[in-house]
């Protein structure tokens, strides 16, 4: 390993700290340079994998006191190139960090470790009857999906990271450690350091523990699977449930071509038409209510029979399907790469903007399934491609940049979850202009030598 | 007016800005110096009336350019001398600011000038099925409410100012104009400066325009009121209540001296005992179902029957008597002024927090009743007394003090919803530590003369 042999203060540093902790081996460098996405591999110089906030701090002190870039890795499941160190510099691995620290099970919260999984949350919660719904289909690691203000399939009525994050450890740019928030359910304490932290990928700290707030599971859940004639008639339907306030859990849209691809992954047999998989959540009443009220409202737009499934297997099953779109779209074209976009528009305009964005990819040849979290208005087309190929890759992004201009007509946003990191960062400039500039006023106030994630959302 | 004599170039300027919209009358600036709180008036050196976000711009550019310190001002009804011109200045008033700007009806979201009120902006809904929820009592600005993170009644079923602001229009200390936010329902698009202008009392910017969140007014509404022998009882109900996931939409507890006080205040005949007063959003069968929950769980607790309020005029006679508890607290003692404290903790603490400081409230002979947004964990205990006493001062900042650092050690804050103000800035380092070098940090980036209502949040 050539790179360690030149003597690089900062790697001699951490090794003193970290003994074998600390990785520079080509192998680990090169998992910790990318994320599931098509962006090309930045490895960083070495990978520092912590165990506590404090060994955190001291690592970012080592790294600050050298200028050398820190980008926080979780499980490398981001999809805008988030973890990749373009500057080089340390990766800090926080899946050491896999401590859920306390459960106040009458108060409906947890505080975690960043490393800490939301399926290893969950399974944490067992016998408690709670559960933590955010669910961005990867099983990605808290401290990644606060830093990226994910969100997923069960947003629609959980809401998102913000919404469910309480407070914050984080360790700054000169390795000062804070905590942001409380456990109370609402403060009107000064500045709102959790929200400005939520979202900032990495770019302004390090998350290092995250107070949650949790749900008792539902008396009743029911999930079901519906398909239409037409993608319009799907997403009219999803635009009439919300409208009408029915507080459905999830509300998924997939294309024909996403349910082909899923049929042929996992060996299903569902239509190869637009679809809708709902999940309901309540009392046994309530959920029944609701099914009720959304089977008429599929029928006015041309929705088939629901296919139900109650039992938890069953539905395990079938929202395994749904997150295992991306994969089964990947296993379309063996060797292939997905860039998976995400805008998001007020609800009125999406059967606007995703039926003119399909005429666009039906026009281009490219194979590009539509999933989307429906319920939010947000989208995904995702580009299945080869990325060495310029040609596809050029018409890929003249669909991508059109559908984002066209979601920023609509008073949309261009990601709805996925964040800027260093694939969008053009367009945050586009739909928030001047703002922009205040964000950079804080970055540079928090991060004067731009160590934090250099080049990820914004240009300093 | 003596004041206006000398040449102050900020105010000749303003002057020729805005004409008679400018006031320097004593009357105009005394009613500007103070809000509803015992906080002392500071007057500021001129009142500015704007009509439009360009001229807000421009008002802070001409007080720039001279240092001067401008304070925004909505209806005055904040609680910690938010709007006290401690340092002089110009106080800018958005009352003209009251236009409904658009009302989006099938994404259920409005977009509203500054100066708009929250009954102003339910009225102008009437017809539209939907209603904007957060509810502080006082018919505040809908700007002052967004400065202030405000929230109230309904919150417990709704969310604060926080979770119901989509975006923002805020001019910056430097008269710049941005946009955050947006209005899709969820954005991953960089910093969430809308969620730093929430909450930050005009230190940061005066905020002009704000995107909010609607709902769809419930198929069925339902309230109740219901007396217990002892405040335990009433508070376990509320534990009971939220840890059980009921979606109660308000859920109140008044102690028996406020009961006592309401009673005279509008001739209601209460019993003079701890009460809750309780509303249920939902379909007709979800609205019994909660109720019928709610009323099973009271009896456990020493609950009497409900008294019931079905029609809207019984609810709203309910509602206004809950909202004037500070004013009919006040006519206790004709000539008193009222001190509203406002701590918040996690709902399983909540019991022991108010029972001890009641103890404390009566071994002092204070006049002090409690009332609370209980759901929230959030409950105010209301001195009603002469700040000109410094004895009476003395006892009950000690009690204060007590409570607040008793909301700490339990993982609470020391503001539910009112604020830090000037009154509560020492609260907020007790509360927050490091980070609030932080908020200091983000401060000077964005208001590096401290023109931005000064004294107010942080000491800079």
């Amino acid at each position: 390993m050539a790179e360690t042999q030149t003597k690089d203060p900062v790697i001699e540093r951490l090794r003193a700290l970290l003994g074998e902790r600390l990785s520079t081996s080509a192998a680990v460098r090169e998992h910790h340079g990318h994320d599931e996405s098509y962006h090309p591999t930045h490895a960083p110089d070495a990978v520092a994998f912590a165990e506590s906030t404090e060994e955190v701090a001291e690592i970012v002190r080592i790294c600050a006191a050298h200028k050398r870039p820190v980008i926080p890795f979780g499980t490398g499941t981001s999809l805008e190139g988030h973890v990749a160190a373009l500057h080089g510099g340390i990766s800090i691995d926080v899946t050491a960090m896999g401590q859920v620290l306390e459960v106040n099970a009458e108060d409906q919260d947890c505080r975690v470790q960043a490393g800490v999984t939301r399926k290893q949350l969950n399974t944490h919660l067992h016998n408690t009857g709670l559960f933590f719904p955010i669910d961005p289909g990867a099983d990605a690691s808290l401290g990644g999906m606060t830093a990226t203000r994910a969100s997923g399939t069960n947003a629609v009525r959980y809401g998102t990271m913000r919404e469910n994050v309480l407070g914050l450890t984080v360790v700054l740019a000169d390795g000062r450690i804070i905590r942001t928030g409380g456990r109370a359910r609402k403060s009107a304490a000064g500045y709102d350091l959790t929200r400005l932290m939520i979202g900032s990928e990495g770019t302004l700290g390090v998350i290092t523990e995250i107070q949650l707030r949790l749900y008792g599971i539902p008396e009743a859940v029911s999930a079901a699977v519906c398909s239409f004639e037409t993608l319009d008639g799907a997403v009219n339907t999803v635009i009439t449930t919300i409208q009408m306030g029915i507080p459905v859990a999830r509300i998924e849209l997939l294309d024909e071509v996403q349910m082909d691809a899923i049929n042929k992954y996992a060996e299903f047999d569902y239509p190869i038409l637009p679809t809708l998989f709902f999940e309901f959540h309540g009392s046994e009443q309530g959920v029944q209510e609701q099914a009720e009220t959304v089977g008429e409202i599929t029928g006015e737009y041309g929705g088939g029979s629901f296919r139900w499934a109650t039992l938890q297997e069953e539905r395990s099953k079938l929202w395994q399907a749904r997150h295992d779109a991306y994969y089964a779209a990947l296993a379309l074209r063996p060797g292939a790469k997905g860039w998976a976009t995400d805008v998001c528009v007020p609800i009125s305009r999406l059967a606007e903007c995703i039926s003119e964005t399909k005429q666009e990819i039906e026009a281009s040849g490219l194979l590009a399934p539509i999933v989307g979290h429906v319920g939010d208005g947000n989208f995904h087309v995702c580009f299945i491609l080869d990325p060495d190929d310029k040609a596809e890759m050029a018409r890929s992004q003249e669909i991508n940049d059109r559908m984002v201009l066209r979601a920023l007509a609509m008073g949309g946003t261009c990601t709805g979850e996925h964040g800027i990191g260093y694939g969008k960062m053009d367009f945050l400039t586009a739909e928030h202009g001047e703002a922009v500039s205040v964000m950079r006023q804080v970055k540079q106030a928090l991060d004067p030598d731009n160590i934090m994630n250099p080049g990820k959302v914004l240009r300093v």
